[in-house]
């Protein structure tokens, strides 16, 4: 197989009686010229069209397959490369993405992660040898006074990486030049009480114009690291935070619900995993079986696998286990995924009432479940 | 009902046995707070999570909903808007939103459509009384010359707006700087022949980067118009292109299609309609009922509505149905959407051979169904 083209894999849905070939050149087709066969130069259908490189019925009229493209579709683009990932074909019931191959020539035009695992590991030492812990500053609603006291509060208890909520965001509530150096100054005074390291992630999600400016107010507010939504923004945002500003980029996936549920779109190991990796995630929040929203456990091992395996040049990303994990299932976790991840526990902690103290609970289950 | 507050409606499946009011409050908290009741403020209660308008059940187990919020919750925001919407509830197979409603006040944060469907019109005056004929250049793969030969035969056969594929954003083959000048003077050259206004629409998807310096060059070479795939870049650069550059905008809806399925999602109308169009979509392409994506009448019937219907300041956007259309649909088409519409056809020519000849039968074609 040629290792200088795209290759991507489909799972396909084909009714009996129809050809599983002729349908993956069809998907071919509709995501490249967008024209019947005999409309565009015939050496087209191997070069531009792509080639059907395997196939084969895994399933009662499902099929997988795997279509290689020619990488200059892509270049270095970010649309173009969802484009020919999953554009047109995002309206056809029966496709979904399941592999994304890219060549070494294209990987290098986008950034991956700066920090990547190793390097936000480095950032809050007092976790080795144990997963991250992760929470968040919130409702949406509350005045800056309260938010910076809620970050106190998680970072007294031990907490690592103390995000703002994803909901939280330009709100006249809680402004963000006014938010940020305040939950800013509330982690180091926990910091100095503790002799930790914990992390305040400001939510950088926002209009694109004022990305900047966001920017520069966490780089002031000693920030290492921020939040941000990308399909709120648009996935390029995540190529756009990390070199300029030396701040880590934890991605967050509200609003991409619906592209990577199962039989349609982009299976999550593609989409939460290779391609925000690919794009400069350092970190991603998915979410977590056995928590309030439907995923399975095959999948998060997948996931977890395209954000941690080596990649050519792309530095491993942080996976952040969310969406309704519980304290009680930490040991669990440890033992399926082991410590080189994170696990983010926002609603689990706020039940408790006494935040503080829930967080330091959470805390010493991690690292007691990661001795055993 | 309170015309001051965000109104969302949802279609919600409620398994037998469970409270469709509590999963309705369950589902306003993950899109707000985010937290377990109990774990907020109490008035949040009423304030921040909003309130639930009405509920019925329209079928066993599927409820029709509406959910009130405070406008302030979305200020101007483009990803606090797309949030609230459909933030982490696109995780919930089962929830799909099917009613948006902004007050007043939002509105008018957001620009809505600078040209509207009736400036569209008045740039191509040969089309008064019948749909306007749209057609793309294509396919990827091909260079300059090709493609401009594409528009001028286009643009010989009566097509109103001839677009790049959405396909050709800024690929070696034909370089934007490029073949944006050189398809606009093909056009040109095409009207100053025919006595026609055919308008030529780059499509300048592509990095956040380069985008003021393609519109740059698309003003530079006399367009009135452009083509953006929203889904691709992020919605927000809808808000981004009309105002300083005196350009209307055709939304393309490639990427998005996993977003609007029957049962999960936005609902097209919704998304599609109403979103893209108050962020500042002059034109939405989407897919037309009996061509190659499956798409029902009466999905078309409220996307066209709520396209065009009044809304408050909001200038009504121009339909553009594609995705399979042929020449011989084109009689049920405008009896069913009149001629304040769009009809989008590319393989449907391409097919035919001679371009501007097919060009030239589907243009009578329009005429003649909306002669009646």
């Amino acid at each position: 197989m040629n290792q200088q083209r795209i290759r991507i894999g489909y799972h396909v849905a084909v009714p009996s009686g129809h050809s599983a070939e002729s349908q993956l050149r069809a998907v071919a087709r509709e995501q490249t010229v967008e024209l019947p066969a005999g409309c565009y130069p015939p050496e087209f259908e191997r070069t531009i069209v792509g080639q059907v490189e395997s196939l084969e019925e895994e399933a009662e009229g499902l099929w997988r397959a795997t279509v290689s493209y020619d990488p200059d579709l892509v270049g270095g683009s970010v649309p173009q490369l969802l484009n020919l990932l999953y554009g047109n074909v995002s309206f056809q019931p029966g496709v979904e993405v399941v592999a994304l191959h890219l060549p070494p020539s294209l990987l290098e035009r986008y950034p991956g992660p700066r920090f990547g695992l190793a390097r936000i590991r480095a950032l809050a030492p007092q976790a080795a040898g144990r997963p991250l812990v992760v929470s968040a500053a919130k409702p949406v609603g509350l005045g800056v006074a309260d938010l910076a006291a809620r970050c106190e509060a998680l970072a007294l208890g031990g907490v690592d990486l103390i995000k703002d909520d994803h909901g939280v965001m330009g709100q006249a509530w809680a402004p963000f030049p006014e938010r940020v150096p305040r939950c800013a100054e509330a982690v180091e005074r926990a910091n100095r009480a503790t002799g930790r390291a914990s992390c305040y992630l400001p939510n950088v999600t926002g209009p694109i114009d004022g990305l900047e400016e966001r920017l520069s107010v966490t780089r002031a507010a000693g920030c290492r690291g921020v939040l941000v939504s990308p399909f709120l923004m648009g996935l390029e945002v995540l190529t756009r935070i990390g070199d300029a500003h030396d701040l880590f980029v934890m991605a967050h996936p509200t609003f991409g619900g619906a592209m990577v549920q199962r039989g349609r779109g982009i299976a999550p190991d593609v989409l939460l995993g290779r391609v925000l990796r690919l794009l400069g995630a350092d970190a991603v929040i998915f979410l977590a079986p056995g928590g309030r929203f439907p995923i399975s456990e095959e999948e998060t091992d997948a996931l977890v696998t395209s954000l941690r395996e080596p990649w050519e040049s792309v530095a491993p990303a942080l996976p952040v286990a969310g969406g309704g994990v519980t304290p009680g299932r930490v040991r669990d976790w440890v033992a399926r995924h082991g410590v080189e991840s994170a696990l983010l526990v926002g609603g689990g902690l706020y039940q408790q009432g006494d935040l503080e103290a829930a967080a330091r609970r959470l805390v010493e289950a991690v690292e007691e479940a990661s001795r055993g």
